[in-house]
């Protein structure tokens, strides 16, 4: 591991580990932002990176990059695309604002796999040159944002929108499954007229529903690339149809439809599509914030809580309370979301930082966006998996408090008035009586009007 | 204004003004929550429910409502709506989170301006009252939200989107005229490669088309109205149909495509479709920033900053230092920004908070959102008629600015490659020689094809 | 209202309306930022203003200023200060971002009334002049945010602070009085080992204690005056020892021992005092949630909640369901609470953004740190008063939830180990039984040592 | 790795790899919380928990704990402690909102270490047991808080108060070494009157000293441990005076001044404490964004910018522009700034959700705030290192804007008043000639008057 080699970039030499495949650049910002091992750039940025530069060989072939050159970009691109040299990309989110350090290190590493694979020894800048050869047509300005917006969709249908189905679906089952549970309906956490415990779930179900739709819609954005605008979105030095060009073609290396951005100035200098998709992600943390938050309201007690919802027991609740069980599952979703909602304002702030040409938050927001998706994705579906999955209503505790509730009296309304209806429901509140009770005392309503109007099951 | 009259409701007698036309509950909420005059409920939000009361009275005339009461309703309603009683709602935000006590206000207001007109003097419960009639077939807990709702959809199509579209159309005529000015690039606050003025500009027209693009997506959801789901979403209480006739009522009173929300309870128990609304006005926010931003740096000097631009001089710039003149409406509108993003904080906040049936964070939300819309349609118009609309480009500065350039050497690049085109900047920066100069000196490019790659007109 | 006088500035005339005192500044800045009338700058500023001004008449009489004008200035000044003159400050918080429009706007007004005073008509520049007398010594750049610091020490002397104490003082009576009432504990919000409701209360109590703490830590930072600075922090055009005189009279005016700030520089460029100010008014927001949110969630029911404190019935809870009430101050102070923290994000947003000698986010800042503070006070008296006040326990019901829990189990852990504590705290679940009939059952606990281990009351 | 051994809790059994030290607990939360490694629990947390492992063991010690066992126990944790053992805590940030399974994790792994030491075979529960005997007398309630503010105190005083004090160091050799560089103001971002470069560094070193002091402020609040709370704030099974002993112990172990909290109930139930220091820390992020901004802005150029400094070339600057030098690493820390600010949302919004006797978001807080401090330490050095340290004027070109600049006529003000003043500055403005030119052809001032008020030097 001691063992060093000299690489050479314009501001002169530096050492590199022999056995890396990066070059002068990467070790650069490697010594340059001494972050931890905690703060490295994403692998999904890398792979995509990668993707780009696949792309890029395929593509610039066409323009007159050297088939043999071309061929080696290709299959050392797709090992990293597919993994094989994470550990090659030790640089930080923390770098430079262009991300042109990941870029250069991918550039670095495909070359000097490249090199290595044609016969030149690991490393270094020939045959293969980073620059010259794997980011040709390209600059960190145009290809970074599109590995963001690349490694965003990957994430977004592989991981997100499946585990959003699923948690929506588990809700789905419930809802079907609990169609015939009258509860009492709660408002501002008071007692109110009933529903069923299938409806109150149904709403969750449409906040999931509605979420999907609102990523689709941000999605749309996230679709358009940057690449072909190269460093200030005039294009310079990239052949005519490039932006077109590498969009097909990544849209055919991942199955998803990218299009080329319609201005790629907007495309290098601002980062709205992410910053919206951001925002829509953190729509949905509020809305996972509702659901897990009612779940574990409904699940208080065991004895002394509203006991509705019986949550299952996945762990030992307490170091120091025997038996005690919680709603784990439920804080780790709540915990997501604020982190979630957290990183948005991240990205905001990046977003709105950037000046003329480029925005240079790019790290910081890909960082978020990215981490934002695995979090809520892996959240989504430990929670639909682990909590939903295993509700279990306690109708007989359901049952009570519905049976209870001064806000029958509602459905007297209509008929009595509301000013009666709530002297109604007053005295019973004030003596402890039914409402039944109260009503025939006050004498406002008679016994066959009450019991007509008064049965939770129709009121629901 | 001393004379007072007994008004009463179910929790029993209170004095209000003589002249007032509010009752009972408006008349403890202005006692139980005394915030100053500038705490008010938003009067759209007034005007809004009004539109909703209206609808109702239409709607429960074929219901049986007596059409006499229905007729006066009505016509209260329009008057309240069309701000002539806009003294009698003196409630603060700061209330009940359902917004039940301005429902109560502006049902009382009718009652009082209907009884008024049927002969029964001012205010009072009869014939026309609060609750049994104004508020027939409602509660406030689906009316408030729809009024939310109403008033958002139309602040938006009368106020927000035409601004948008005249800041953007004053843009759109800057990157038309300024097509042919050929300036200096930059990317990290350094000089680059160069483009157009119009180029440049073209970016922010493309920012303001997709805020927009993406206010339209947030706007669908806001079409759907919570009304019909009365206390908990299961509609007890209206009558059958109640939903999509208010919403039919609704649209044909605005001209607006409201449509009943597919699922009553989502539709009390979250307000995720405002706050996606208030994510996606921040979204604009962080666009503006980054424009009036750029305007701003584009317009330093006079003498000593970048003065690409010639900002107009609204007023006197300081108290203290003679003749100066600054980017004013850029800074209100970074203001502006900074302001609407900290609202969807808030927004934020109280959407994630909301309990079982209903979220009790309306009225936070409602005039969070309807602030932000106003703050960004007079901004964006300000902006664009008193900012954008007078800028002139200093041809002459620009033209200077772009010449002297080292970052022409990328023109260089392919034909040369990265690392020689590289040393011909760095000997040029570090002797102060012009590109053409060094890169003659370090005899890496002959003059011919100097002059051919390096023409700033050709690069953008 | 119609008539009309010309006034002039360096731009050269402009017609305002005869009776105002403003000139021509303040008619450019209304006409360049159409707000509307909820968006003008807040009268604390105003009136702050105004201090300083008094304050510099009387530092600039010592240093030659005629006596006769600087008379003049006092008393106009201080008639604006005391709010006599209130509607003469139509200007919006949206403005440039020194707050020079608002600053001459008070330069103007008293300029204008001091001439009226001194037989020379309202308004104008003769025999004072707004810049050359009133403002005389100061710039905008210093004049503003040492106004901002004067008026948020002055809100927080006067009305926060007060408030916060009241809130203390009616929570530390809750807990005094209810030190002897053993409850359930929560945590989770699952059945846990008991503790007093005093207890419970104490924490809430020591949240406001430590809140009130901080608010002093950070107001140190807002004494400290920019005054002295003018335009860049140098002090050029300020007579000698302005600063220090400037920060005693304003001193001897407030009450407050305003300083110098120790580095104008500084003072000017960032607003680090008041960023810090509003992260810790957020951090109170915080704490008031919490309490808030728990006095909401004891108060659940009446029926089918928790039901462990009934709070004041202060209004109709409900448009449609007769008899509710609502825990509408708790909505309140959350509502306000989230309104805060979102306007702490606006001034974060602000207090980034500044640029070289000058942050032009100033009057953002200082709108939002006046809202958030006044908020907060009304906030937490209202409910001190017409919450907390108010709250009674529910003796029965709290005796009846902690007797049922089985995490009195807790108690014999250190005498039968962790895991038979559990087995028993388990059996009883499962099968329905206390948690003694459980521990016979299986054996693992005798009657003495259940009795003598397991009593709420030794538990606290 | 394939092998397992069977390992048991109160839900039954579970198989654990045979290599590791954990037992059931540990390995039903890795199942139970899949996320990626990314998304660990800070090592942090890990080595101050098992500090309090350690005094916990000497406190038990003298309270009847086997003393053999307690060795055991000392001398594992301390192992811990050391950071010997952090490939046994797998656990996801993610997990129970109390951190009870890092707490259990942390219990199981010195339980296990200590049973091996003491010839019992690695991991189980005897002679050593997690609960009864490592965690005696706590719970995770007040462990895991303890630990949260014992890892935040050691990272500020060994991380971040030496960075950021190098940071403030190297800003005030600039400020002294640029004492005699005057240069021109600029407000607005438009040209002011001058300065020297050194009074414009001050005002960095001020926020930075501010900085410090108002940490420190927060930090005060953190040296309370929650530690003797036990489950709920009542300290139920832990023996007399554990809450001074421990935080006694604690102190020594670390030399940092621990306290026992005021009021446990406050410390279980809030983590208002780690809020503001949350908040504190996003100030600071707040005055390094403006720092690193103004630092980047006058180093814009090298030929087209502002171009006042030279910043450090660390590494190329693009990967298509040749040559190209970025202010890397002031863009490095105000995308660190921007998510410190963030990670004080989410801890905002974790600060506000807690639920009567525990606040359940305290992973998401503890892990916000110490990556917070981590990247504000890093950061703050490497800019210190790589940015400030090799900072250089450009003196002639901080000469040729100062000279040329309008606003020195502020100077005259005094002596013509502010209206001639701005005359003679416009008509220099108008008619590109110098201010000299201007007053004399204005004959406003005479050139005597002039050259002795108009002297940059002499107006710092």
């Amino acid at each position: 591991m001691n063992e060093r080699r000299i690489e050479r970039d314009s501001l002169g030499t530096i050492a590199v580990p022999a056995e890396a495949y990066w070059g002068a650049q990467t070790q650069r910002s490697l010594e340059n932002f001494p972050f931890g091992p905690g703060e490295r750039m994403p692998a999904a940025v890398i792979h995509a990176l990668a993707l780009v530069k696949l792309a890029a060989a395929r593509v610039n072939r066409r323009h007159g990059l050297d088939p043999a050159l071309a061929a080696a970009i290709e299959a050392a691109a797709r090992e990293v695309a597919e993994g094989q040299f994470d550990g090659e990309f030790p640089l930080a989110i923390w770098q430079t604002g262009s991300g042109t350090q990941t870029n250069m290190n991918v550039n670095e590493v495909i070359a000097g796999r490249a090199n290595e694979q044609l016969g030149a020894g690991r490393g270094g800048k020939h045959p293969v040159h980073p620059n010259d050869h794997v980011n040709r047509g390209q600059s960190s300005n145009d290809s970074f944002p599109t590995a963001l917006h690349v490694a965003a969709t990957l994430a977004l249908q592989r991981d997100l929108h499946p585990a959003l189905e699923r948690l929506r679906d588990a809700l789905a089952r419930c809802r079907d499954a609990w169609g015939d549970i009258v509860k009492i309906g709660r408002t501002h956490l008071q007692d109110a007229t009933p529903l069923t415990l299938g409806q109150e779930v149904s709403a969750y179900v449409q906040q999931l529903e509605d979420a999907g739709a609102r990523l689709r819609d941000a999605e749309r954005f996230v679709l358009r690339l940057a690449q072909g605008g190269t460093a200030v979105g005039t294009g310079l030095n990239a052949p005519p149809g490039f932006a077109a060009d590498m969009a097909a073609e990544l849209a055919a290396l991942t199955g998803q439809p990218f299009v080329p951005a319609p201005n790629l100035f907007e495309a290098l200098s601002s980062n709205d599509a992410l910053v919206q998709l951001s925002a829509t992600l953190a729509t949905l943390a509020v809305a996972l914030s509702k659901i897990a938050n009612d779940i574990r309201l409904l699940g208080s007690g065991p004895r002394s809580g509203l006991g509705e919802l019986i949550l299952p027991a996945n762990e030992p609740g307490s170091s120091i309370m025997p038996g005690k069980v919680n709603p784990t599952q439920c804080e780790m979703l709540t915990m997501v979301a604020a982190q979630v909602i957290g990183q948005h304002q991240a990205v905001t702030l990046g977003g709105l930082q950037g000046h003329f040409e480029l925005n240079v938050f790019k790290p910081l927001i890909g960082a978020a966006v990215l981490r934002s998706i695995s979090l809520l994705a892996v959240g989504m579906d430990s929670f639909a998996t682990r909590c939903v999955a295993g509700l279990e209503p306690d109708r007989a505790r359901i049952a009570a408090l519905v049976e209870r509730s001064l806000m029958l009296v509602t459905a007297l309304a209509p008929e009595i008035g509301y000013d009666n209806a709530a002297r109604i429901a007053k005295h019973a509140h004030a003596h402890g009586l039914s409402l039944r009770e109260a009503g025939l005392a006050l004498g406002l309503v008679d016994a066959a009007i009450f019991d007509r109007l008064v049965r939770p099951a129709a009121m629901v």
